[in-house]
């Protein structure tokens, strides 16, 4: 299966990474083979408010990320994006321009379960298929609250995209983007107020530390393919700095650390005999019939 | 101990604490003997980037919290604090105010190791401290990243302190502040650009989604006690407020569910037999040797 998953079966694919999501046996033994096999990718998130045109964009990026003799994969985990089949009216992304491309693969998440689920299985998704030989990644995220900041903190490049007007660069700040953004796009650039929210967003982030790396605000019109080839170049750029600054390494030992640490929560809770037994513990910690550590003691037991 | 603790006997309550920040065997006994008494303290939150005062309007409220026949104590989690014996030149707190007062304790969290460290024990001796019998507890915590953000979210009532200047205003939007603040402190207020201050604060928070609870922005010169009582009255207002809302039970829900996914990993690091096994793990993870799944595994198989 996983053979035929590498080799470009598409059904092989979906049913690997199926099983992954669901966290099956064969899921956690797919995982097993495929961990190791990985490390090669690149990926890059894609995040911002409902409404910038983040598909647009990655509909975009697709045909300049795309190796020649590689793959790409796309992981959308916004369930209004028409990756997910949310496509609204007006919304003018052509899949059909990648639809016959078979070095291009697009999985939906979004319709998978509640907000946690998603946000908990994209980080094996996505080590899923940079194990399948998927040499670039792009992970397209609704950046409206902490589990799609976290998410977007998993990628290698986080890119965030904002409309014009100072509402969208306050929302940005607001939400934590200028933390994690290592690149921002002002899309729909041939709106009026595009170079006063792109002043906005330079100053905002001048007045952070001082960090190694000085994210760039660039603007794009995702719809007719303005400004794409300068954001795939910003990509690159900040790839080639991670790398030669050694700050690459650090990232992903962080992103270790933390997928560790949620591997272990959820080793706890699926062996935990009753399935209910940690909502149950979280309702009487919140009553201070028991402190969290005998609480967790009991679930650690219980395996 | 506890007893003598909970009567009032500060060495007794000193030797109890310390027990509980560094884990022994004895910490854990009286952490499970004082959290079924507690629940009833009230835990405010102070943060806010260094400089703003925020020391000075801790000791400002202590006195106007302070029950008469009650208890108090400061948490202090900033390395910078007076509170923590970190007080500079030019500070104007006078913690003598308080010195003879033994309805106030107070605890310095920050030079007990690593920032991780620090995070990590600030719920629990909160919880011990409610547990001993505090009605009140006023934790200040340095608001610069993602660790002191957290401790906040753990607090019924957070204060985000910032300094006037439209600077100031974009750091707390920066450092996610907007998101955490129940109540919105301009200190300094003696400077010329405070209006402006509170104006865009109060236009940034109006971007937001619409919240049951309107974070107010109040305006202090804590040096010289001015707003200082509004601020302890806006705290009152919200406590009332999550009461009546019913919202305290889903915060004090979602923190135990924190807690107690911080207490499952914390078990299982303690116990493993290799104090470096994690910290070997998550490097094997980062270099793609072992996938996190396996990595947890073999740690719940050691304990």
């Amino acid at each position: 299966m996983l053979e035929r998953a590498t080799a470009g079966d598409v059904r092989a694919l979906a049913r690997v990474l199926t099983e992954i999501e669901n966290r099956t046996p064969s899921g956690r033994t797919f995982m097993h083979d495929l961990f190791p096999r990985g490390g090669r990718s690149w990926s890059t998130g894609i995040t911002g408010a409902p409404g910038a045109g983040k598909s647009t964009l990655v509909s975009g990026m697709i045909g300049r990320l795309v190796p020649d003799d590689g793959r790409l994969a796309v992981v959308a985990v916004d369930p209004s994006s028409p990756f997910s089949g949310g496509a609204i009216l007006g919304d003018r992304i052509r899949m059909a321009d990648h639809a016959g491309d078979d070095r291009v693969y697009i999985r939906s998440l979004a319709n998978r379960g509640a907000l946690g689920g998603i946000s908990e299985s994209t980080p094996a998704i996505l080590a899923a298929l940079d194990g399948l030989g998927f040499e670039e990644l792009l992970v397209e995220t609704v950046g409206v609250g902490q589990s799609e900041v976290e998410i977007a903190t998993t990628a290698d490049t986080t890119i965030v995209v904002v409309s014009p007007g100072w509402g969208d660069a306050v929302q940005a700040s607001k939400a934590g983007f200028l933390e994690i953004a290592d690149i921002f796009v002002v899309n729909k650039a041939d709106r009026p107020d595009t170079d006063a929210t792109v002043r906005d967003l330079e100053a905002m982030l001048a007045l952070g530390a001082p960090m190694s790396w000085s994210p760039p605000v660039l603007t794009s019109i995702a719809t007719d393919s303005v400004g794409v080839e300068a954001i795939v170049e910003a990509v690159h750029r900040h790839r080639e700095h991670l790398v030669a600054t050694g700050e690459l390494g650090l990232r992903r030992e962080r992103k270790a650390a933390r997928e560790l640490a949620a591997a272990i929560r959820q080793g706890v809770e699926a062996s935990s005999r009753d399935r209910n037994a940690t909502a149950e513990l979280v309702a009487r910690i919140a009553a201070h019939e028991i402190d969290p550590w005998t609480a967790a003691e009991s679930l650690l037991a219980a395996r």
